[in-house]
């Protein structure tokens, strides 16, 4: 704090021009003020962290919401998971994830920048950037920063596919299932879309990854239900569907807001710069497209259900939020409005639709990112503006079917990508791993077989 | 993220002078470089949105507190109407609120702005604005910037009243009064101390809100107490009180300390832009105010109920942050810590006060937001220091006793509307929708009979 | 919020030069524009106290993890210190304790500065600075900004001292405690590192806090558990020791991303400046070393345990995180993950260790905060990297064993004097208040005998 006085005043500006330095030293007399340039990096570099440690923070969100919707007998192993998965994400992607989405490389995959380190110059940007992460020239931000930045989204996905799978899986197995998710699926197909891959190149657009984060996540998570099976009980022999309510809707709130406001760090920060009217819009869209899903999922599932259902609340303020990723740069105010209660009213009949066709689904997670990563992304296509900061025209705005016809190509590539070679792997770890506990180790929970200990111990109370 | 490259580079300044671009154009090398103009625009964006995104962290603390302190049986019902009632205030806010609140019209609300759209030259300000919210010309974030802000404190003013009327109202019945309050009330109110309306111009002071925000809140809160009447039990025949202990002090806990966070959003970033040393003092009175307030009310009720009950603990934080919220930028440090010892003494009493009259209040909303509200906009007129970043003089700096009349004259003013409209408002909704629930599903819990489900499913252990 | 309009545009910079100002009034047309200086300032503000924010909410962390691995019968008890101990804190640390370590004196201890206030000229930094705070003038934030960043690392300390006594102490006798360790010890060894004392002077570094924060808070821990002795009924007469599991692995979990999250502000913040390509780096290897001891400790304990216990996993991340505090802007990211790999194998047996000794700590805070903060501080002295930001070379990087010697010297010194003062000050405070409840109060718990409530209060379905 105090000791590193000295290194900590050498501020580490490596300036893109040798103007910049002259200028600071002519027309300032503090020889230590920075340059305009500098001043920029710095606001973006604070920009660029406060908003990665917002999305860092979903993890406790998606824990709680995962745990809250599940029964307590597996809570501990869910919380555990939660925990433990975004470390594996965090070295998968550091060795080889970065490197693989973000490298220059081919058209399908990067190749180098492994432990996140190589050529690089920045804060150099534009065609001044010299440096193999040349897909992330558009930012000034510190190597480390857009890493950091990366590697949270990273988790992101990773995390969705652990809700799908809660308990019936092995600790150790999803384990590995995420250590090739993050390390490898999730960075070829984001090398698609935002490192200079085929998708990208075709004119595909996915501001803040509805495709790349939430589909994959949900896609890899639909390959393990399959796998896996229904959990016992849920679905009996004669068709019917046993509800199997989670343990506490406490946690299912508090997880929810932590995602909302986590949302808040994933959208806006997505500029990777300090764009105050983008950043602006994008805060703005991002919230109203959530709380037109909040209204319009809680009316539907009180028409439906009989019952404003709270798990429906949430999860249509989730799908809300995950359709407005793709496009919240991209849209209107009011286009986020409308995506965002068309995202609402389609994830509670798709929750139906999944049990319907007995793909046991513990926390909705498919019908929040898988069915609305879709949505969203296909809603940019239709609802770009080019009043929206992000300067481009969908089907509604005079700019036809092209820009919706490559959402379309694009997120199913993704999708159907991602679903095979997480179902191959899934099936590789079933044969040599295992991934179902045994009936016995389910049915008495797998806190006790799988973590040896309880969420709560002793009674209650305590005495 | 990549995909829109050029878009994110084209950085949105609207630059209010020639002088500046033709500056950064000559002086500069770089064309994209920011001038020191655009540089403050950042800055301020990126201080509006990170503490507009602590305020809308206060729902979730919100939530918390409430849920903690009423039955397990009513923890849905809350934990849900906190969930819908931000998504209903951010569409009421949206399509008509922030228009009457700031939006030039007359001295008793704004006319216009609907959509929070409309003539704006933002990031322009002072004399140089041309656009219909002159009230906010003072600040040169983005106009969705500005709405975003204002929004998340209009949430929380409807937050205030869910604590009051909880464990006994219709879910949809307490919808629609939140659509009126957040829609049509708040701003009315707001608009006269900080739109331009008629408490500002005759020279009532209130920085962040203890009147705009929490009075309004606490006497929208009573008026629905008084309607509804106190929960079955509470208050026996003869003349004696129940104590009705809410069910987990965890959530109590954890939600005092988002709500104390989140404060850290609610007053500094009032400043709206970048000021170092009154954001500074502004965290540091907010701070201070709160921790005596939580000395002074834990000793209090250790005095006065023989214990130091947590729950006065944590409303004495709050009462603390209540009382301070007007004058954060107007008092001294050493006047923080009298206004929030006093604070932290009186919400003791307060709440004894209070279910002494048979005013039900199941979570002490009044004592904490009602009564230091008004003792926090009056303090302002007591201990106004012309040292202080807000450069204002009261009662005990010479200031006479103008500023304190004007505090007086203000919070009477906004108290005593809020009240009749809200009374008249929830006797409405009384005549048409029905305002309580029946005896027998208060006795059951309101999560069977208007949730349809149980916070806590299953035995604790979940076997 | 509108109406100080002239107050808030009327920026309180205090230019350290002339030139800047006649600059800003010469070259840009707004007078109001600011100067490269004062833009630094605005970020530098801006950074520092949104960093600020993140550690005070490290505090809800403590509270979570600590009431967590406790039982429920003590869950208020645990709650409330967590919340008073900040509150008395602040106040300690505002009277005395920041003038005791950052204001000028000896090389023991600061003399003035009370009330956080004093000669200062901020935002000048170096040499032009001129005030009693001499050893903060590399940083240009407020004064006020200063001490708050201060404030919250200070209450850390603190907090981490109630994991080690609870579930026996007096709420009273452990209040008395802190006040003298927030307001007399911990500033005194903190100035001896960070506010110009002899081990600075000697050569010592210490990042974040290592020693300064997570040492003292353990070595004061220590002696506490010492003079209160063992919980009763964790060890048996014949040697035996019975495990005492705690009540909400929910609550542990929340707390411990809560501390993650906190030390995101913690460690990058320390730069008190943004130094984009410093805080981006220390980001980078407080993630890592986290993300790598939750996989080592997650191991150990599985290997030692035969279950990957989870209450490990969580430790783990902490040992990593208190691990790499010391070192984070001085080691390379590689360093980094090894030093993080390292404490969380360590704090494994550690756990084992202390209660193997009898020495009963009921959270595990002597193995993550003693133990580890003695690593981490150590570990700088061998893994400093030139090629970091901090620029120190350690024994590994050809420095020698120069500074790892002061490393050994520093953390030894304050341990020494910490657990000194400590255990004086425990004995003083069991002679004259008492330090222990009774046997009966420890058996029903201490939220009914000290805080006259339950947790959570009826049955936990509340029916």
């Amino acid at each position: 704090m105090t000791i590193p006085r000295k290194s900590l005043r050498r501020m580490h500006f490596r300036l893109p021009t040798l103007v910049g330095l002259l200028l600071s030293g002519a027309v300032y007399a503090q020889a230590a003020d920075p340059t305009p340039a500098d001043l920029k990096v710095m606001a973006d570099t604070v920009w660029v962290l406060v908003t990665a440690f917002l999305v860092f923070w979903m993890n406790a969100g998606f824990g709680f919401v995962e745990s809250g919707l599940c029964r307590s007998k597996n809570a501990v192993n869910i919380l555990a998971k939660n925990f433990v998965v975004f470390a594996l994400s965090a070295i998968a992607y550091w060795l080889v994830g970065f490197g693989i989405m973000f490298a220059d490389g081919s058209s399908f995959m990067g190749m180098g920048g492994w432990l996140a380190s190589g050529a690089d110059n920045s804060p150099a940007t534009g065609d001044a950037y010299k440096g193999i992460f040349g897909s992330l020239n558009w930012t000034g931000v510190p190597l480390l920063a857009k890493f950091f930045f990366q590697l949270v989204f990273a988790g992101t996905a990773a995390t969705i596919v652990s809700g799908c799978v809660a308990e019936r899986i092995h600790y150790k197995s999803f384990m590995v299932f995420t250590a090739f998710l993050v390390g490898l699926f999730y960075p070829i197909t984001g090398h698609w879309i935002w490192g200079g891959g085929w998708l990208g190149t075709m004119g595909m657009l996915d501001f803040a990854g509805s495709t790349v984060v939430h589909t994959v996540g949900g896609a890899a998570g639909l390959a393990g239900i399959i796998v896996l099976g229904p959990r016992k009980g849920k679905y009996t022999a004669a068709g019917g569907m046993q509800p199997i309510p989670g343990h506490s809707m406490a946690m299912v709130f508090l997880g929810g807001l932590i995602l909302w406001l986590g949302w808040f760090g994933f959208n806006p920060g997505s500029t990777m710069a300090v764009d105050p009217v983008a950043i602006s819009h994008v805060a703005m869209t991002t919230n109203l497209a959530c709380c037109f899903a909040i209204l319009t999922s809680t009316i539907v599932a009180w028409i439906m259900m009989g019952k404003p259902d709270f798990t429906m609340t949430v999860n249509g303020a989730l799908a809300g939020l995950v359709a407005i990723t793709a496009g919240c740069d991209f849209v209107s105010v009011t286009g986020s409005a409308i995506i965002g209660a068309i995202g609402g009213i389609i994830v509670v009949p798709a929750v139906l639709f999944f049990d319907k066709m007995k793909i046991d689904d513990p926390v909705g997670a498919l019908s929040v990112h898988l069915v609305n990563g879709v949505w969203g992304t296909i809603a940019l296509g239709i609802f770009a503006d080019p009043g929206a900061p992000g300067a481009k025209s969908g089907l509604l705005s005079g700019g036809g079917s092209g820009l919706l016809m490559n959402q379309v190509i694009g997120v199913l590539s993704v999708a159907a990508f991602t679903f095979v070679v997480s179902l191959v792997t899934w099936y590789l770890i079933k044969a040599t791993l295992g991934l179902r506990v045994s009936p016995e180790d389910e049915a008495r929970g797998l806190d006790i077989s799988e973590m040896g200990m309880e969420a709560y111990a002793g009674d209650p109370m305590g005495r």
